[in-house]
């Protein structure tokens, strides 16, 4: 008789430097997207210091609730790397040293030019009845065990060496031992509204769908400058499955409009960056109280240079004018943060950098520099170009100086996206 | 007879967002500084989805284990919110409706204008003994409940509700409980040098020091551009702690020298800003690579107005002459990215936004323009002022795009830095 597939998981981190101040523990995200894509439900995950009785006792129950455990860190060299210790002494399963693996370590120190350290011998340890799964990116093999029913995977805990051995597992041990359901996912990022004005449109499309067969679960998360909607569906037919989650994808569409900026995952600097491509055009900022972040994120993007051509962060009031042109008798008469003014930065830079597009950005990010008609948050954002007049809005964002200037250059790359769609 | 102090903690978030591809807990750290502040050992934590079953089995097994059990989330108004159930039930405690609590949440909807939808009153429920903690910034109050020795905290999940919350028991329930033993911390950040750099200069100081009463614990954490070594000592001698954390501190600082640029926690930006401000010294900059990404940084600080005048992104080879003067005979004969040309722009900017400080940076952020000998990574950063000829250096930035930026903004920054110090 076959086992029964995999439906449950956890996953315990193993270090105590993610118990601390600095640290979190991020495997577990890549972990949540490779078992989701095989339908195993994630129910639970822990971090667990270097601590023999703790990791035990994690690990213990983890095994009694779950088909599948995940293990991440604590297979290095050191006394602290207790993982694969504790797991082999829970499972009752003796050690003893795996030749090959020890080879192949003193090998990997030898094409170094270093001999391999005593204590690396450790890591050639291998529970009975383990398989050992290679690791190309570092010294630490990981593990996979069966106990009883249920699947235990030991993970090095660098990402470089664990992602590509768990793509590895789902590629084959994993795969074979799913059940026949996958999950697939849709995303879509909405700009301009809030996330009660999202939910008041999508709400009631996505209620009808949790009453079909398949279920379309849908989970709706504010970031900084957008709103996000996930949309995913457990089926056994893949076909069927990717179908509905299209319809479904483009119902929200058809309420949500021009909002909806990326249906692919792409962020809003890789998607401006493309309509920026695909026409042909070019663009320049001239940046105040965003200090620089437009330009730095719309060159975050490989491959930016084709389209990127110049900005000037124009913090102080002679350097508008030094930089972009802007009249001082402009900034004298309306305040360096104004609608007028925001127009003169877009203008001025278009045109000394002659480029298609030029975007200005002139705020108060905070804390000081508020006034009693214009409050901390007080952005005007120009676009000109390509054609036509300049346009211009005045936002009020919330929240402190960071979230300010990133919901500024947000908004401003979405007045590009907007005109160029 | 008194309760023995609380020694051990452990944390369970609730919440299935935090079990997906999107979301981490990120409470976990304010938590982890707050209980290490008060000499309390953080054991494990955990993340459990809107689950009954699974929420009341780890809860169980975190009260087995320690003496103080953190909850995060699930404190809602909705049938989702389980938390507050599932504690109540698995210690054995009827709930009942707080008055109280009740007309508070009411005023609050009503100060909004608005009724108290129904379902909200689950938020009143109390469980029989629960100590109720007030929550200026959202409906949810917290609990404190007693279980034998042992302390149970309910917090709400938003950092804004879930902050002011736990500092106000620090500074009450949890202070009377905890031990005479207090955590103290001091970090040094050290920018220029490998983390085995450091390691092997600072490992025979703070080797030496896990043998003394009371011994200080060092970690040694490599973040982007930066190595970070953190000191903690344990001890009920609040005093002794602080001047043997600050003697050990000078030891590494002889050691290390002028690359430990913050014993205080600044960052590099808000170290560069003040001195500065001290100095009564303005900067400006002009950027290729790093795409404004050094200005943004700059003027991440509040004040930074104080001293940044002004910085442009000359990414096309045409912005570095007409931006920043950069003539193109030069750019023709050297290459952009090159020493003189990171002169010139670092010179250029300086005299045209009237600066007393002008910083360049050229180089391949990747991951296109390498050359053979100018490798993904190459940047070339120059210093123009306050005085004598423009100091100029080549890095090979290991890493991606972003590593690359950041690191080239990490090093212009620390040249800033140096020349000030």
């Amino acid at each position: 008789m076959s086992a029964p597939p995999l439906a449950t998981a956890e996953i315990i981190a193993v270090g105590s430097e993610l118990l601390g101040l600095h640290r979190l523990d991020t495997n577990s995200l890549f972990l949540a997207d490779r078992l989701a894509a095989l339908g195993i439900d994630l129910r639970a995950k822990a971090v667990v210091g270097d601590n023999r009785h703790d990791l035990a006792a994690l690990f213990r129950q983890a095994l009694s609730r779950v088909d599948l455990v995940v293990l991440t860190g604590g297979l290095g060299p050191t006394d602290d790397d207790l993982t694969r210790d504790v797991v082999a002494d829970a499972l009752g399963r003796p050690m003893s040293e795996d030749a090959d693996i020890l080879a192949w370590i003193e090998r990997r120190f030898a094409s170094r030019g270093m001999r391999m350290p005593g204590v690396n011998r450790r890591q050639a340890q291998v529970p009975r009845g383990a398989a050992v799964l290679p690791n190309p990116n570092g010294t630490a093999p990981g593990l996979l065990l069966e106990a009883g029913h249920r699947l235990v995977v030991l993970l090095p805990g660098p990402p470089r060496e664990m992602q590509p051995m768990f793509d590895a597992l789902c590629r084959g041990p994993l795969l074979e031992r799913a059940g026949a359901e996958r999950v697939q996912r849709v995303s879509l990022f909405i700009a301009g509204r809030s996330e009660s004005h999202v939910e008041e449109l999508a709400q009631p499309i996505y209620t009808r769908w949790t009453g079909e067969t398949p279920p379309i679960d849908t989970t709706i998360l504010a970031s900084p400058g957008q709103i996000e909607l996930h949309l995913s569906v457990r089926s056994a037919d893949a076909d069927g499955a990717a179908r509905r989650l299209s319809e479904a994808r483009d119902e929200l569409l058809a309420a949500l409009g021009p909002d909806v900026f990326s249906t692919d995952g792409r962020s809003m600097e890789e998607i401006v960056g493309d309509l920026l491509r695909a026409k042909h055009l070019t663009i320049a900022a001239a940046e105040s109280c965003t200090g620089g972040l437009l330009m730095s994120r719309l060159t975050d993007v490989p491959g930016s240079s084709d389209y990127v051509l110049a900005g000037v962060v124009a913090y102080a009031d002679a350097a508008k004018t030094a930089l972009a042109g802007v009249a001082p008798e402009l900034i004298a008469a309306c305040g360096a943060v104004s609608e007028p003014v925001a127009v003169a930065l877009a203008d001025g830079i278009r045109a000394r950098a002659g480029a298609d597009l030029g975007v200005g950005i002139t705020g108060i990010a905070g804390p000081s520099g508020a006034t009693p008609d214009k409050p901390v948050g007080t952005v005007a954002i120009a676009l000109s170009g390509p054609d036509g007049p300049a346009r211009v809005r005045t936002f009020r964002f919330p929240g402190g100086r960071a979230q300010v200037k990133f919901s500024s250059t947000q908004a401003a790359l979405d007045m590009v996206r907007r005109a160029l769609t």
